[in-house]
């Protein structure tokens, strides 16, 4: 293992100091060999539906596995999208001359190696290769175990356009061993490996935080408020509740509680309660909730939970104070949103509230990579620190100082 | 520990939505408040000088210990110097329109709580607390044993500022448990704490990069390099490396190692013997130097030797490439230099050398805050990602996305 790690850390060198023009060319290589060898690929990713048949995977994980023609095309379309970003690298964030002359410039270059550690489906492989290639990253790829036939004939095509250009195949890396233990190596060797990304269920990213001692970028759980003051637009604000519930409850940006002003409970309750079980919410609600609307009643849990799925818990507050501070209290700092046509109150939710990305009058649904415009998405990070909210291939960068001189030295 | 982490984490949300005419008023009461209260401060700190006494500390550490009416005024200071500042709390960083009119702005924002852990001197407790104060963010500070009355009193005259302006005085507290323990507690307890600061020696660091859950900014060793060109202007070449070796070597952005480009052997070798000798400098050199030079042979274990004192080990390089090799091998990605007038290697170092500052004819000892013209300097950050290099008041904030809408869903 720390054999290809020194390598890969050596291939980080080289990809780091490709010119945008070369990566573009490389990724649509990349994009038209998958193409190529999509039978290839089909063929591999057969004998892991063959394993996941043997060891009875749910439907929905079978489905999420299988590669096909569309499917592989459709990979290949992605690393065209990535290819046509913008290069990140090289862009002066900020410029000054000091007063000795010397002038500094604040440059984004590549982090050097992103290891990812993610589930089953095979694009993510090609997806995450092409998004640390074109940001001028190496990167060593952990995906599921029940993918690894077709995740090595993806990375194969992908490091065989590498060698032909010339360039190490290393940049484009499998984790050589798929264990717990190789997980467990990999985020131990800081020297080699300089970010860490988990991408999947909830035990995974806890075990990754808790024992990598290479900084980690986590895409952790969402549990996203909507608070509906009493200036709310009654519509709207059911409209954007619907929405943020129901148009695609699985996703962490989906809403999981009301927080209902207590001025407008008894108009805006009871249509809540209409449009969302017309939608198959099912409701829950506080004390004061169910002595308006007959639903089930809420417990201390719920407001802790992310459903994940068709089911709102509902809570009347007092005013933006206390729905601030049950977001403080409940809330996981990812996507927060007020519904108000009073100035004062937005501002002062979008101030206070300390979550990722705050909103007025907007579903939450709208934190994400592709919506913000970043072209492509490395994923939701619900750190706090080095990239918070919807990361784009931008924020697969750090910075460095460059520092131009004629002799300075130090007084 | 848990009881007080929850109040320092409650106070954070009041400290970071304070305004900028608030924060500076408090600095430069807290400035005056020192200096009425110098006394009572020098009284507690003599209870720290006699337990040093007792336990027979060097003098240079009973130096650094040592508070005196002069040194309370500059900590004073210190703290006015920060009020000047610029607040860099809410500044937007971005900002852009979706096509469905969504605004999005992307602001800078307090981290939350910052663990400080440093050593013994008793105004980094001021400092430290003015920064994170200034840059809206609570702060639970961990200095030395053999500082605790000092720091003690110098934090309660704090706090009591705090309380006079009806502010929790947790946004500026010690750590409650002074033991090892204490600080084991501390760094884990990601759930109060956003970051975590060592300052200090190199057993420290590791120890808690190694074991905290919280993130981590390190302020770890710099291993700096200057690469003498061939195409040197040989003068400036020797100037800025005794001035980067001898101005102050006890310091991470020293440099260690020179790098000597073959086709100038002859020429430079025997200038910089004779002037780093009138320096006091011990050179230590690879074979080439020492056929050339009659200094110590240098061993495999000097060029991975942070000296912090008047020792350099010089080695003669074949180029560009063997210059960059050598200091991706060796380097701690601190501070390096070159010294050419040849415009292309210039480029090339810069663009190939990937450490957080990088100078063209320069000495590397101007990597500080104060120099880099931040005002007040948090540190030298060591880390890739968050903060690289020398760090101010702005690397004590994130950012967070604020998206103003007028109802937009997603469909």
């Amino acid at each position: 293992m720390e054999e290809v790690l020194q390598k890969v850390k050596k291939s980080a060198f080289t990809v780091a100091s490709l010119e945008g023009g070369v990566k573009r060319k490389i990724l649509v290589q990349m994009a038209d060999e998958l193409i190529k060898n999509s039978s290839r690929i089909i063929e591999e990713n057969k004998k892991d539906l063959k394993y996941a048949k043997e060891n009875r995977l749910s439907d929905a994980l079978m489905d999420r596995l299988l590669l096909d023609e569309k499917r592989v095309a459709s990979m290949a379309q992605a690393l065209k999208d990535i290819a046509a970003l913008k290069n990140p690298v090289g862009r002066v964030i900020e410029g000054w001359v000091l007063d000795n002359g010397l002038r500094i410039e604040k440059v984004k270059i590549p982090i050097g190696v992103i290891g990812i550690i993610y589930e089953s489906r095979p694009n993510v492989t090609s997806d995450a290769a092409g998004l640390c290639f074109m940001s001028g990253n190496a990167c060593i790829l952990k995906g599921g175990k029940e993918a690894m036939y077709s995740n090595i004939a993806v990375i194969s095509v992908l490091q065989e356009v590498l060698e032909k250009n010339s360039l190490p195949k290393e940049i484009v890396s499998l984790l050589p061993d798929y264990s717990r233990e190789g997980v467990h190596k990999l985020i131990q060797e800081d020297k080699y490996v300089d970010l860490i990304i988990p991408r999947g269920g909830e035990k995974l990213i806890k075990y990754i935080s808790e024992n990598s001692k290479v900084p980690v970028v986590k895409h952790d759980k969402g549990l996203c408020h909507i608070y509906i003051h009493k200036d709310a637009d009654i519509d709207e604000a059911v409209a954007i509740s619907i929405n943020a519930k129901v148009q695609r409850p699985g996703v962490c940006n989906a809403v999981e509680t009301l927080l209902v002003d207590d001025g407008i409970k008894k108009i805006i309750l009871p249509k809540l309660k209409s449009e969302m079980e017309k939608e198959g919410v099912v409701l829950k609600g506080c004390e004061k909730t169910c002595q308006i609307i007959d639903i089930q009643k809420a417990s201390k849990e719920d407001w802790n939970t992310e459903y994940l799925d068709k089911i709102l818990s509902i809570k009347v507050v007092d005013g933006l104070d206390e729905a601030i501070e049950h977001i403080q209290k409940y809330g996981s700092g990812h996507s927060d949103s007020v519904i108000t046509e009073n100035y004062t109150v937005a501002e002062e939710f979008l101030n206070r509230v300390d979550s990722a990305c705050v909103y007025v009058n907007a579903s939450t649904r709208f934190t994400d990579g592709g919506e913000f415009g970043f072209g492509a998405e490395v994923g939701i990070s619900t750190n706090k620190l080095h990239a918070r909210g919807p990361m784009g291939i931008d924020d697969l960068t750090t910075y460095k100082y460059k520092i131009y001189g004629n002799g300075q030295i130090r007084g």
